[in-house]
């Protein structure tokens, strides 16, 4: 399965993994066989919490709850995997995480009510500390991430797809669940509102940085590393910041264009459109953009306070570095020679 | 489209239906052309509106405030719209409400991003009056719904299910809601917390009632009536009632057997089935239970004032009285003489 941070030991994290994986399991277990035995396949492959740690991180500047950070953070990582089940469902995934989706193993109408079960247990457990803010934040990003979603499908094979369409896109995607977390995290702590709006707009770039970097390894990662075959955006017509780049470089958008006007034989021309793609530098553009986001996402953290801060930085920092790790041990990028931003000093 | 309540006007009501569309549309139109343009097909049908209807009326025995008891029953609505939404994407359902479904007008990836939009809006229309108990009551309603529905997908064709067995299926599936209506209505009032008990009971009886003769309509009625085609529960694989009662029976169950272990063959046999079960009367016996469960739930309200009684006990009688007229202009039942109980004096 592929972390995009390999080097975050249990020992770094703000969170106990085995205690958030317990309670998820408290709260999703029914007696009921039939859904328990999906609910355990589920819970079996963790992921990477990135969505938890943010809420510890944000809740970490000021006093806190534990039992509210808890639970807001394992509310928020149910949400996550509700909607990853129902993307499998609508992209028709085989895989996930590494291994066989729940769709592939337990049919279509399983994953719907599974999906659907886990948002109403995420919801129930957010309304019983009875924070209303918080789950004011928790579904009015839901609704963003799901009218992004349906706006998407409309523009499947859109080669005249803009960066900023582009930027939107990505920010309900993912970006917005991302700052949702910033908010909630300040939110059941007794942070400032005015710094809590720094907090989410460190999210919401962090979250688009991520994306892009995202978006950027479906290229050149490898069915291992990413636990769903590679280049599986393309095929869906999903119209990335690699393709976005290409398409407006004078060099390279004839042959891309020739390709992608042609989806039905897309599957064997993948390496064709990736070797396009390195050759006019989108990569490496696209990584120069999520890096910028990631100097965005340090600097909106300056009216912070420190300790928390240092965390929420390195957040962002091993973000970058983890990432160029992995493009080296790929050796995709021959002569990649970008220089990631030097973090800023916090 | 079917109503079971073809003689209710708008003038006996509890509630305006154009104010409680409007609202609908207020919040969940969005400005995104992609999303509203499948929010304003779905709105244009407003079906039964029963669950507000319950919640309205569940409401109006004690006092309450308007907007908080509008707000719940137009979240109720949404939930039920986001359940039939997604169950027309596990079925494959072409039809709903005698129109095209919309997995069938805009694919299932867009229905199922739809119907978590409809759960997210409605979570946080309900969140806004901030009563947590109304949204424990409705986040543990449909983690009952989705639990029951998963368990139930793995009883496919089950010739052995217990006539338990479909009570607590039918329970799940459509019960808990006309429970959860009663319940949220009650809790956006001052009623004591006793005769919110008895009028949950009302709500979970009047629910199985109705569900039986839903079942019932199922076999009875025509494509017309019912908005979808008749006889799809049997072809879903879905033992309903009038089924378990045709398998008790000795003369019936050897030609039942016959045709329900060959699946395959089924869509030709329906119009043979419904005849077997009417000659055992499994479609008398069903509606015998369907009454007697109407007759617990008029029960149930001995304890309440009378005045919002007497609205609760006519919309049991609603559902006795409106479904004899419908079985009778359907001409089904040659020589059907059940007599369904006289309510008792309220």
């Amino acid at each position: 399965m592929l972390s995009i941070f390999p080097n975050a030991t249990q020992e770094q994290l703000p969170y106990d993994i085995e205690v958030l994986q317990a309670r998820m399991s408290e709260i999703l277990l029914t007696g009921i066989p039939e859904l328990d035995q999906i609910i355990t396949y589920l819970l079996a492959e963790p992921g990477k919490m990135l969505r938890p740690r943010l809420v510890y991180l944000a809740a970490s500047l000021y006093p806190s709850d534990h039992d509210i950070v808890q639970d807001a953070a394992v509310a928020i990582e149910l949400i996550h995997l509700a909607s990853l089940v129902h993307d499998d469902v609508i992209d028709g995934s085989a895989l996930r995480r590494g291994r066989d989706s729940l769709n592939s193993l337990w049919g279509s109408k399983a994953s719907v009510l599974v999906g659907d079960y886990l948002f109403a247990t995420a919801f129930r457990l957010i309304n019983q500390h009875n924070i209303p803010a918080i789950l004011e934040t928790v579904t009015r990003t839901i609704q963003t991430m799901c009218s992004g979603e349906i706006q998407q499908l409309s523009s499947t094979f859109n080669l005249n797809l803009s960066l900023s369409d582009y930027l939107q896109r990505i920010y309900c995607k993912t970006a917005c669940l991302f700052e949702c977390c910033c908010r909630v995290g300040a939110l059941a702590s007794s942070m400032p509102s005015q710094q809590r709006d720094s907090l989410e707009k460190y999210g919401a770039s962090l979250g688009i940085a991520y994306q892009i970097i995202d978006d950027v390894l479906d290229f050149l990662s490898t069915t291992k590393y990413l636990g769903k075959p590679a280049g599986s955006d393309l095929l869906e017509g999903n119209i990335t910041l690699p393709v976005i780049y290409g398409l407006q470089d004078e060099n390279c958008q004839k042959d891309l264009k020739e390709i992608l006007n042609q989806p039905v034989n897309l599957a064997g021309q993948l390496d064709r459109v990736t070797q396009i793609l390195q050759r006019c530098g989108a990569f490496e553009k696209s990584i120069q953009l999520a890096d910028a986001y990631l100097a965005d996402a340090r600097a909106s953290l300056k009216s912070l306070p420190e300790a928390g801060r240092r965390s929420l930085c390195s957040l962002s920092q091993a973000l970058s570095s983890d990432y160029l790790q992995r493009m080296t041990s790929l050796s995709v990028l021959d002569g990649f020679a970008y220089q990631f931003y030097e973090p800023e000093p916090v």
